[in-house]
């Protein structure tokens, strides 16, 4: 397998586990079918689209290969009508979205990079990227995002766009800066959720 | 009347819907005239915005004929201080809305097609440029959106989008896959009113 | 200071009390440290992102000087850490929040009318500007936004942008204008706070 085939597959995969943990958010607040199916697309493809549109990339990668379309849809059927199998595979899916929380949040910090954008931005933009779908499923369905309040999320995703980040302004191959960075986001997840560490909150 | 002049006030009828029923939202909400206002032109223009920022068409349409700005405003106001005469006129609205979403789903798959997105990105944009406005609406009222979760109404947007992106594909007369894709969204949605019927739910 | 110094200092307070305010929300809410510098992140930057996605300026100018990110954190973990005192501040936060709600209105009109936008459409993007980071943030939270159902405060920001509005089209000095107009939208929210005003109900 090609390194691009290897991203496009880890990318989909990405995509099919956001598009489960949404989907099974659209059940559990009884949504109709087409509620499901919008909520797991929005939670699937969020973060790509803001990253998209904040770069100017117009129209978002998204809306250019229909595969990034399918996964989700077809992922959002699979939730519907079989989420009390998906829902048991609890374990396994924190496990793979901490994978898509990696890939998404340096996917999104070197694309920022490659537009030109500053050291900051890059890393603003790589945990939007990250972040963003989870967000806006908050959304649609009235509640504040988990990411504000509960566990360390965003924080891992953070750290691995920081990672490629500080790769790239060190002129280090990047290929393996953007692997080292979706390793240490998804180690940060989940050690983190395995011990249930949580951010400080106000005094 | 020409047929640019018919299209200009088909989408400033379906603007005008939208912007009366968003208007009637804010005023069940208890909002001041400020957010009736907003929710009126946030429901009739969230969703050709949301299309164009997507498409990459800056500054939306929206924003470069002021007629898209004024009509929800005085269609806000009216609101605002008639809104039981409106309220009544609860069926005829629900009429009108059906053709608004018509309307939008078809402008906005063309409008994706012309753009040179691929089939199902268009479907999509024709959706999210129907529905935009509303779930925009139900959002700034803190409600979970009215689409995913009750009758049948994105459905029958994608089913006109869909007409219109085959139509295409075919190379059929472009003026009539318009005006069917827009009918069919209008049957479906009014038929499935009348009938009661809604999407399948979780089990 | 030279004339753009100026500006770039204005504009950076008034990120620093949207910052500070939006900070504030955050720890009412109880949301973690992650939480709070999103809420006060988004706050103080959500509505020069929302006019320069409007305006087809990609990236936002947010994302181009350090500065305008670097702002919002400090102000962030401030409040995280010494939010009593913030909170004690409450009146000269209603003060300087007036200051930069003025300030956000006359640049996103300014800018709009540099971008070629007709003039109905200017003063909405100068609004947009103004209320948008505080839209962004009430959505957060999971309430109706503040704007649309208490208090004077976007017409206090769509006086100021009118007045850059119609300045324009008069070919005033574009100095005095942006002055004056950031002055119109600071006394109207200042002495409609003060003096308890509101805007009108539906009946």
């Amino acid at each position: 397998m090609s390194s691009s085939t290897l991203l496009l597959v880890l990318d989909l995969v990405g995509i099919a586990v956001f598009a489960l943990s949404g989907g099974l958010v659209g059940v559990e607040k009884k949504l109709d079918i087409f509620g499901v199916l919008a909520i797991a697309a929005t939670s699937a493809l969020g973060g790509g689209i803001i990253r998209d549109v904040l770069l100017g990339l117009a129209p978002p990668a998204t809306f250019t290969d229909a595969r990034y379309l399918f996964v989700p849809l077809v992922c959002g059927v699979f939730v519907f009508y079989v989420h009390p199998a998906v829902a048991r595979l609890h374990k396994p899916l924190i496990v793979l979205d901490a994978a898509g929380l990696g890939l998404f949040a340096v996917a999104g910090a070197k694309k920022a990079l490659d537009a030109g954008l500053n050291a900051p931005a890059s890393v603003g933009i790589g945990m939007l990227t990250a972040i963003g779908g989870g967000v806006l499923r908050d959304l649609l369905v009235s509640e504040i995002p988990t990411v504000l309040h509960r566990e360390i999320y965003a924080t891992a995703a953070v750290a691995g766009a920081i990672v490629v980040v500080v790769g790239d302004s060190l002129d280090l191959n990047s290929t393996a800066i953007v692997v080292v960075g979706a390793i240490v986001t998804f180690a940060i997840r989940v050690i983190s959720k395995w011990r249930g560490w949580s951010a400080p909150r106000p005094a």
